[in-house]
This record gives C-alpha cells, structure tokens and sequence, in this order.
C-alpha cells in the first residue's frame, strides 16, 4: 500500500446505490490519482454502473445488500456477505484505511463498532452529525446514537475526539468551544452523569463553555455539543421533524392564503425553501462520522449523489491525510 | 367554598405581569361567576392594574416576586413570600383547587412537586405540553422536565395521566393512541428503562401503539408520545430551537434574493409566520400541566396575554368539573 491512501466505498449503500455512490467514486479516483479506491458491492451490479475504468479504482464483490430499512443490528449478524459487513471487515484487517457508506446508519455503526478496534484508551465510538446554525458556522453534535450505554468519562472523550477533528479539519475554529446538553443553566441541574462529565470536561482543559440548552443548540453559540447517544438520536431525529413541521405547516398556512400569497409562495419560499435544505442536510459536511475508530469511518445520507459521495471521499482522504486520529491520541494519552 | 371552583392565579408570572394575568383573571371571574377567583401577588400593584371589582375576586398578598430567569429551586427556598410558593401553599392547604402561572416554569414545578401532595400511588409528578402536528390535530409530551430520576413505573403513570386527560378534556379523541419515544422501530432498541416501560406499557390496557422515533413526534401517530424528564425537555427545547432556526434561516436565504423575493416574503411569508408561530405557541392549548398532583396546576407560556391566561383558567376549571384527578385516581388503583 505505501503511501498511498486505500478508501473503501459501500456501492450497495443509499437510496440512489448503486448509480449514485459508483459514480461519486468513480469520480473521486478520476480526479485523485494518489488514492486507491475499493467499490464494495455486487461486481455485475457495480461494473454496469461504472462509467469505465481507471488504475486506482477496484471492485471487491460483496453479494448481500442490507436495505436502508432493514434491522441495522440482526442485518449485520444475518448478512455477512453484505457491502456494510464486508467494509467493516476490510477495515478492520487495514486492507483500507477509510470505510465511506450512505446505507443504514446503524448497521454501518453496527457492524463498524463490532468488527473494528478502538483507538487505544478510547472507551466508546461516538457518531458525530455536523449540523448548520444561524450563525451561519456548523455546530457539531456527539453522540446522536453509536452508544446508548454511556458513561461521564464517553462523554468527556467524545468532547476529545471532536475538539481535534475540528482543530485538524477544519480551518475556520481554532481550540473549539464545548458545550454539554443540559435542561438548563444551573450547575444543579440534569442528571448525575452529565453533572459528573461536566466535571471532568472543566479538568480537562478543553475550551469547555459549560451547559447548552436545547433551545441555544442551533444558535451557533458552541462549536461541539456533546450529549449521550440516546438523547443525541432523539435531538438528531427531533430537530429534523420540527424543522419539516414548521415548513409543512407554513405552507398550509400560505396555500390557506389569497390566490397571491400562493403565487408568491410558489415563487419565493420552495425556491429559497430547497436552498436551504440543501444548506441543511448534514451530507454537504461529508456525512456523520464514527470517531474512535482505529480507521476513518463516515456515513453519508441516505439521499446521497454522486457529488455527496465525493465530498464523503474527500473528507474521509483529509482525515486520514491530516492525522486526526493520530491526534486523537495523543491527546487521549495526555 | 362549596360546590363552587375556586382558582389561584398568579399575578406576578410571566413577560406581561401583573397587566396581563390580573386582566385575563378578571375577565375570567367576570364571565364565569360560578368561580371564586384568588388573584396571588403584590397588593398595591394587582389593585393598580385591576380594571374594577367583582364579588368573585379576591386579592391575597403575597409581596415576593420570582423572575423568569431566576434559578427555579433556590427561588422557591428563598422566596417563600413569592407569589409561585403562596400558590402553591394555597393549594397544598387546599385552599384554592387549581393553581395558574404563567411564571417562571421551573420554579411552579419546583414549588408544587415540594408542597402539593401527590394522587395517591402516584410516584411523580409528570409536566405535559401540547404541540401542534402537521395531522391537524395535537400531540401530548410528557414529562417535559418536572422529574429527571426517571423509572420505568413513571413512564408508565405519565402514560396513565395523560391518557385520562385526553379522554376527559378532548372531544376529538377517544381512546388516546399512547407512543413511547424511542431511537428506533426496533424492540431491541433503547435503553433499558425504555424496554421496561414498553413492557409495562403493552400489559397496561392502555392504546399503547408502540416505540415513536423523534422524526415523527410531530406527525401526529400518537396522541400521547411519553419520555424521562431529561429527554421531554431537551426535545421541548430543541424543537422550539429547530423551528425558530429553519424560519430564520428561510428568512435569511429570501432577503438574499431579488427584489421581488423580498417584497414576496414581507406580503405572504411574514404573515403566514404570525399566524403559524400562534398555533405552535402551547398557550393556545391553556399551557403546560402539572398532572399528578393533589390538585390542579396549569403553566402558561411566559408570554401569556390576557387572553392566554383566560383561557387556562377555563381550562383549569374543565379539569376540576370534569373530575380529571378523580378519574386518574380511578385508573391508577385498577
């Protein structure tokens, strides 16, 4: 392998696959001949998906498909041929150094937390959604559902593990600010275990800026807001169904409306309506992340095109390029 | 007193006190005189802002005041003259049924949970809030905050109160369909209070429909979604946070645009808001409930008007007519 940086992409994986994730990879060894990339998935499949051939690009056959809806859980125990279980394989025995799927979420967390080895010290993978504010800089939360077991000292490391992916990755936050969920200001308030992580992360000599309440967590006032994985998923799936909520109901509200307020609506609100839920869907930063991995994990969304899935490649390349678990080390041994 | 209702009310709570909620008490008493009203808080100012007097509206002094933003539990220790800590001692000694506030909700729920007995076999006291859907009608969270050490049997008992609520006090539902928030469809999923409740839940006679993921709180499949204390008011609060982000972000996206983009906005979308931003405002439903309680306690939004506070008075005195706590008491010894 040398240098060379060895990504593994999932070509079963999203709603659009094979099409979509075969031409994002495709287009992502085109245009990037330092990186070897594995197409994981039916061989027939993907070679009738591939626009044509090129050096660093390989088919490594997977025969199973686990579907978007299928149990992420029992899939993975179920389907060992499928691309999630084969990718997780190859990077656990570093036949790649990146995994990069849109498929099921939880059984590429699954079949990634089973099968791959933590960073040493590192307790708990934590999966980190990058999400926009109106601010107008990303707010990254952790954890929204890796881990439902969690303990003060995961939440402490998944404070770690994203402060470095933010410092390493991305250039605009220097020393990242970190919050933790909290029902509110008060340092007597929420549950013991978040009391006791607020503790360790005031040692720990991160940025830490005390509690965030749900309500602050979309206003850009922190850079990472670390939460249990359980809460995580709910915040995660609550904030798209409030957000999908309001649009729909503001709709009704303008088709309820003049013959005008209809017109303008058509107009002026879908269009700026579908800038923004492009703005707003987490693929366009490179899709959720498993930090923790002894290897870079990455999920892009569901909905993924081939464009999503370069920029999931790109990112999964500039990580691996740039350290970051490298980094997550060393800071963990500190 | 009677067979007559005698309700507390708060005249010092909330963004608009004591203008607001001693008007909306006094239009309250006035079109209902089968009420005794109690209006609670500082004497010279209620006597200031009350438009005249009504035989069935007394004042009771009580000369504190705690904020909105002042620390909940250490204001009710400190400020046991404050008009939230009288109301609730009037309605421990039983001296009003019924207790209003659109105050600082944290302190009413600190002050009653401490004062107010609980319903006999009740655990703890369960704080409800009413959301609109995007079905039309409303959906019930609960426990939004008022307990965060949450056991399996609490979820179980919110399920029951609120239930009782939506029977007795909704005419559109029967039978209220009851969803346990989870992170998933699957049954293996969440963490292990969680399954304790769903197993309570599905032996409990109630129309348990089963585990409701955070995307579709606000679609309106249950009635009644029930969650610990710590996750309702994290999901209360990141929701209000969702939604006031995507519409200022829509916002934002439209005054980037043309001329005409604007002007569209300022003539449909701004007015559409004003109308939408009134349905979500839980007010409308006469606020959040205490339910549990050897009493009655209701808690209007911060920025109740006159009209809001009336309307929870109505509703506070539905609740007593229709024997609500009766009825929780009758299903809870089954």
């Amino acid at each position: 392998m040398g240098n060379r940086i060895s990504i593994g992409l999932d070509a079963m994986g999203g709603d659009f696959a094979p099409q979509e994730p075969v031409l994002g990879g495709y287009i992502a060894a085109r245009d990037n001949p330092e990186i070897d990339l594995v197409l994981i998935g039916d061989k027939a499949a993907i070679e009738k998906a591939l626009p044509g051939t090129l050096p660093n690009l390989k088919i490594h056959h997977a025969p199973e498909v686990i579907e978007m809806h299928d149990p992420p859980a029992i899939s993975v125990r179920r389907k060992k041929k499928s691309s999630i279980s084969v990718g997780a394989d190859l990077l656990k025995n570093g036949d790649i150094q990146a995994f990069v799927s849109a498929g099921n979420t939880g059984a590429v967390v699954a079949a990634s937390t089973l099968k791959v080895r933590l960073l040493p010290g590192i307790e708990r993978a934590g999966l980190a959604v990058a999400f926009p504010t109106i601010s107008g800089d990303p707010v990254i939360i952790i954890d929204v559902g890796a881990n439902i077991d969690t303990k003060p000292t995961h939440l402490l490391q998944y404070a770690i593990m994203s402060s470095v992916y933010c410092n390493v990755m991305w250039d605009h936050v220097q020393n990242p600010r970190i919050g933790l969920l909290n029902i509110g200001e008060e340092d007597t308030k929420g549950i013991s275990s978040y009391k006791e992580a607020a503790s360790l992360l005031k040692a720990s000599g991160l940025n830490f800026i005390g509690n965030v309440e749900g309500k602050d967590v979309f206003k850009g006032l922190a850079d990472i807001v670390v939460m249990d994985g359980f809460v995580g998923n709910v915040v995660l799936k609550v904030s798209e169904g409030a957000a999908d909520a309001v649009i729909t109901m503001l709709k009704k509200e303008i088709y309820g409306g003049s013959f005008w307020a209809k017109l303008g609506a058509m107009l002026f609100l879908l269009p700026a309506y579908k800038r923004l839920k492009k703005k707003i869907d987490y693929s366009e930063y490179g899709g959720a992340l498993l930090l923790g991995l002894n290897g870079v994990c990455i999920i892009g969304h569901g909905r993924s095109n081939a464009r999503a899935i370069k920029n999931a490649i790109n990112v999964a390349v500039k990580e691996i390029e740039r350290k970051v678990n490298e980094k997550i080390l060393q800071r963990i041994r500190v």
